[in-house]
């Protein structure tokens, strides 16, 4: 019989083989092969360079997933690294902060419009969690509400990506709205009444697998006042999509206010941090509940985040990363077009997700998918995609090209 | 009135009222000025090199302390940093894990006796979190006994540093047995056969604060037993000592086996990371079991890691710790016992814990730390020390001589 399993490159081959030997599942979390297309997709990364990289077996790519949101100036930035070097020819983890530690808050803090105070993590889950804890020290409440479909990292509070390891009493507190719905929102504050510490919401909805929704006129403005009224605090799930949208937070291009925001992916262009500001009436709280890690207060990450966040500024990357979005996602719908495909790119072009309309069992996505990476572009299947800035119109009609010829075998062997 | 608090160095001061401003408590977690010396210990370190560090004012001191523990060969070590340079040009922060994460995956494997698999996040929490919840996926059941005050990290499960911020469900199912008292273990797990789901401890007991204590004759092979005969999964946080009391981890010197072993710390020399090791029986709850981070699956620590590990086999670096241990530690009590003091180090000389014999109150650790701090020695006032590769037998004995000044110091001015 036929092997039609799928013919891992060698390199690629050996070295899962060997991971499989030594490592749960080979590769896990939200590296695993498992989440894009297995036997398909580059498993291990070699090396990078602006908006490209190479797999191990030598495979280019152009990157449109930017590790799934650190690189926002794109891989191996020779500003960023320059800055991380000159800090580290000092020292990064010492027995204290740095300089760079107050430097960075400040920044921060002059550049979020709200922000009153700043404090550092290494991952988004690290502040998701620690905001969590400073609402229910300052309240007293027990209960988080958040998006029903959201993604708010690995934390046990947050079971979106499935209950394993987890027991009942990490998540009997986590109740769920549905994105968009005013009454839904309304009918848990009226339910849990006065047991309300937290609504935790993303600045636009950016669920896994499923289209990005951009907020409806007023719901976040009308979440906030829910909270304003029931002495709630609203914290801010800005990882993804902080500074790609807007320098100061992306809930400046929604116009609305969080108490506490929770930042990551873009901050630093790779170097490991994480970020969370808040206004001065939950200072004390922060103060008060106990979060810390080994690498915390490590100098080099957050000298990086220094330079990238001035980057950011100095380069006008928001625009840049909107502007090339864009052109991608007319290109892709306009190619898609050519061969009776109608496609939906939702979400800010920055962060696009694309989607096949009416599609519901991924068949078209993932042949589409397929065909870019064996031709050299890397589109995530069910995962929205990252803009750098390093991707140039170059890049993006390279893409556009290998795209419409993948739009094009689509159309012709795979049914709707 | 005369203002008896003691002044700040300049620039200390200017940056420390800097923070205030944006920072909840200035300066929090592990790195608090309030957790050493507030107004003596230096508040923001500007460089390193080796054993010794500057801080913002200048001010040098040999380091005790190495980082709360990651620095472990010295800081700024040229050929940790020389990989991490390496593989930085090649790239960090990928789409894909790199070949480091499966090769370090291996070296762990085939260094520590017990371990078939590992598996890696940024923080030593994350490590011990996740854990925990193989445990509780693995055996179905919810609770997690641990020594009575020990620190695990800032999980939720473990209210050691305070419950700010926790809710009573996040450790309604943790319960606590005292160190070395193999009869509140059997308790514990009579009270609640069938529903442990792990216990949790470390090589030997170092709560904060306290004098260490090295586990009597067959406790730990006592509750290896017990996990065995009751289906409970035995995790060992080594995040403290791992790797400094042997390179196979620490478990191997006090001759105990543990299902799943969590490191940090000493593991690449600064660079963030941490990792758990496990026996195969867990490895399909592991992969099962969805954690992840931005940045886990970075290459750069991974390549430090690597390096450091195998220096620290090649150099016998153990050896070495243990050494200048011995050489500090019996320094420390010949100075004391000149001046009628009585001290105590306890915990592995490599990690010596130093306090007062009958002292409560803590005043003369304190005034001891205070003179060493202002000649240019950090030691720690109540959190232990870790020696590191870059300490010599003249930076022992510097130290030991403004010790041995400031023992007379204590002798003649603290009441006991």
């Amino acid at each position: 019989m036929e092997d039609h399993r799928p013919q891992l490159p060698k390199k690629t081959q050996e070295l899962f083989e060997r991971a499989v030997q030594v490592i749960p599942g080979g590769i896990y979390g939200h590296n695993s092969p498992a989440n894009t297309i297995p036997g398909i997709a580059p498993y291990f990364a070699e090396r990078a360079e602006g908006c490209r990289y190479w797999d191990v077996d030598g495979r280019e790519y152009i990157d449109f997933l930017s590790s799934y949101g650190p690189i926002v100036l794109g891989h191996n930035n020779k500003e960023v690294n320059a800055t991380a070097d000159e800090q580290r020819k000092a020292g990064d983890c010492f027995n204290h902060p740095s300089e760079r530690f107050v430097e960075l808050a400040e920044y921060l803090v002059g550049s979020i419009d709200f922000a009153d105070w700043a404090i550092f993590g290494k991952n988004g889950s690290d502040m998701v969690n620690w905001a969590i804890k400073i609402a229910r020290e300052y309240t007293g409440r027990k209960k988080v509400i958040y998006i029903d479909g959201a993604y708010h990292g690995s934390g046990n509070w947050c079971p979106t990506r499935g209950p394993s390891g987890s027991i009942a009493e990490d998540h009997v507190h986590s109740h769920t709205f549905l994105w968009n719905d005013v009454h839904s929102v309304h009918d848990l504050v009226k339910r849990h009444k006065g047991q309300i510490a937290a609504i935790i919401t993303t600045p636009y909805h950016h669920p896994g697998g499923a289209d990005s929704v951009l907020p409806a006129e007023g719901f976040l403005q009308e979440i906030e006042n829910v909270c304003k009224s029931n002495g709630v605090v609203f914290i801010l799930d800005d990882i993804r999509a902080g500074f790609r949208l807007h320098h100061g937070g992306s809930h400046q291009v929604f116009n609305f206010t969080p108490d506490i925001s929770c930042y990551c992916k873009a901050i630093a262009n790779g170097y490991p941090l994480s970020a969370a500001v808040g206004r001065d009436e939950f200072k004390q709280a922060a103060s008060k509940v106990f979060m810390t890690g080994s690498y915390w207060f490590s100098a080099v990450p957050m000298a990086a985040a220094l330079t990238c966040l001035q980057i950011l500024k100095r380069d006008k990357v928001v625009e840049h990363l909107q502007a090339m979005g864009k052109r991608l996602t007319h290109g892709l719908e306009n190619a898609a077009a050519k061969y009776g495909l109608q496609v939906n790119c939702s979400g800010p072009p920055a962060l696009p997700y694309l989607s096949f309309i009416e599609e519901t069992n991924l068949m078209r996505m993932q042949a589409f998918c397929r065909y870019c990476m064996e031709n050299g572009v890397f589109f995530h299947p069910h995962h929205n995609w990252f803009i750098n800035a390093a991707h140039q119109e170059s890049d993006i009609d390279e893409a556009i090209n290998i795209a419409d010829h993948a739009f094009k075998k689509v159309a012709n062997k795979v049914p709707a």
